[in-house]
């Protein structure tokens, strides 16, 4: 019976590995953190192994037994795990939100004839399937608009917002230049900038701003105009603005206190700590996760179209709507892979679009979807000449 | 020559001693840090001593020689000195803006005939003069707002604020409850509470809200109502509310960073260190001063009446208009207390609106202000029945 190794415990790891287990698969969860892998005790098909991310050793002779190999880590941690799976051949699934470009490994893979599917989760994850279907039904794409964001069901001071993944890549979204594509240019903005209000009939009018979402789809789709921007409730963006600008954000340490008693301290560090207390899920608190994808071009016939994209998740079951949305694309392309169906003979670097783009995926993808009870709506207007 | 001795040579400390030296005093500015005595360092009839308030000994050897004892200290520092002076029996301007209730001292000072002048600055200061006048005209006083607030001229993000005093002084007073009277009861709200828009012509549309600036008011003036309120550009009452609600201001050490990198940090320290460099003025930038103070009652004639001040001051010649406004009802109050003048044979603290409530008195503390080129307009309008 096959192996799925899933390096990471956490909110989404957790759930990748249970519903991973639910299939033909054994599942071995792996986390530093016994707590975490305590509340996978008990699954059938699932076993957990105590163990480092940032061990190259120990990830290693984890990927070596693997079928596939899942990276569900903070986005700092992945790497090294992905460097022994490649290294190992072992084919591998990442929703590790990593701000380094993975497309170096690109060449290492393709030489081992390993395929890497990375960005596998909900944005980036679906929203770039949406793209990579959509472009693959147009002649010229010409507009690609991602609007993702993750926020509590109830508005909640201070921040109105709860961190459905962890808070430090949160911070980092926020900081990080947003770049984008712009009458044919590529450009970088500021993140949260161009601030704009957008109405959504089952959630009332959220705000829309930029930050670093499209990463792979710059280089693999060919539209002039391309934007991706976070969802939050109105507001959060001028605050979170305030506090980049104040310094709030900088890792860098500044000096504290007085005299004798002055301390080192990163103010970033300390925004982090208030932020795990303050954005923590509350045990009666619910969360949702939305996303729009708007592709607009001209199809083979001449004819000018959009196709758009809309899901709208909420916790279920005490499992948040983030995690759910992110493990579930995971979980079912491991295994796709797992089963030798996907990704046709392709390695090296897969981005999801590109995944997507293949015939007959996209719709296997969301009956997937649906599978896990995740309902991605897609339809498809013309549009004026 | 008699002495005035000025303990604090910081923003509000530098123009009272200056203002002192053109008198026929002579001045002794005290600090700890030679840095700003040096600033003064070559003025007509000012002398410099470097020395640490927070030491009694030292802070009863200078009030020895004084005439008067004039204290311009952050607000948690003014406590040993205000001791100090009271028990060598050396009268007492403060402009401390201390937490603590200075009244405690009210007996000792009255044993040893020694007044007490305390919050002697702007608001609390100037507003109380204003209260204490107004009240004194009526027969029965019914409303007392105070707004007062010091801004930038130019608003400039993050804060659209700058800190024309200690910034250790405006976290306090935005975390501290602000004591009121409504409905003829003393009541406790949050501060930052109550925002509300109110429009001067001069400089636009400003937000008001909640601050516990009334103090000595409380007990000194019967009026059924009574309410303090700080000046903003609009939006600074959330924002700051925002950041003391998710743990920004508070001084408990929290655990930043993971496992042996962990530090023990008070946040409001790191907030402190970022105000510090945020809401410094800077070289080109100017600030102003508003109050407003409005007071409404019933005169002896039964005719309902307001009486109604307002000051607007801005930078000059360098000198932030915080520290003139506050440096100059402290300086001319010591200077009739040096000649002997005032408080005419009262002793114990004695709030400024005690003092202004003296026949004649008023009028001179503007005519003095006015010498200072600070103007403070009245005006006595009457209200329906």
């Amino acid at each position: 019976m096959s192996e799925i190794v899933v390096i990471g415990a956490g909110l989404v790891g957790h759930v990748a590995s249970r519903l991973l287990a639910r299939k033909e698969f054994t599942v071995v969860a792996v986390d530093r953190d016994p707590e975490r892998l305590k509340l996978l005790d008990g699954f059938e098909g699932l076993r957990t192994v105590e163990a480092d991310a940032t061990d190259p050793r120990t990830m290693e002779s984890l990927a070596e037994n693997a079928k596939v190999f899942i990276l569900a880590l903070p986005g700092n941690l992945g790497r090294i795990g992905l460097e022994a799976a490649v290294s190992t051949g072992t084919p591998v699934v990442d929703i590790s939100f990593s701000p380094e470009d993975s497309r170096e490994l690109d060449t290492l893979a393709k030489e081992l004839q390993v395929p890497v599917v990375v960005d596998c989760g909900v944005a980036p994850g679906i929203s770039n399937m949406c793209v990579g279907y959509a472009a693959s039904q147009l002649a010229t794409t010409e507009d690609v608009l991602i609007l993702a964001g993750g926020i509590p069901s109830v508005r909640r001071l201070p921040f109105e917002y709860v961190a459905a993944f962890s808070p430090g890549d949160v911070i980092e979204e926020y900081t990080r230049d947003a770049r984008m594509r712009l009458g044919g240019s590529l450009m970088a903005r500021p993140a949260l900038s161009d601030v704009e209000l957008v109405h959504f009939d089952e959630i009332g009018t959220l705000e829309a701003f930029d930050t670093d979402g499209l990463r792979t789809l710059l280089e693999t789709i060919d539209a002039p105009n391309m934007r991706e921007k976070t969802l939050r409730y109105p507001g959060h963006a001028a605050l979170m603005r305030t506090l980049r600008d104040a310094g709030f954000f900088d890792k860098a340490p500044i000096s504290v206190g007085r005299g004798d008693d002055a301390i080192s301290v990163s103010p970033h560090d300390v925004t982090l700590a208030l932020f795990e207390k303050d954005t923590r899920l509350g045990p009666k608190e619910t969360e949702l996760v939305v996303l729009r994808v708007e592709v607009s071009g001209t199809g083979a016939d001449g004819m000018r179209v959009m196709h758009r994209f809309d899901l709208l998740e909420r916790t279920s079951y005490g499992v948040t709507a983030m995690a759910r949305t992110t493990a579930a694309p995971c979980a079912l392309v491991a295994a796709r892979i797992a089963r030798g169906e996907w990704p046709a003979g392709q390695a090296g670097v897969i981005p999801p679009e590109v995944l997507a783009a293949q015939p007959g995926v996209f719709d296997e993808i969301r009956r997937g979807l649906e599978h896990h009870a995740i309902v991605l709506s897609y339809s498809m207007k013309p549009l004026p000449e």
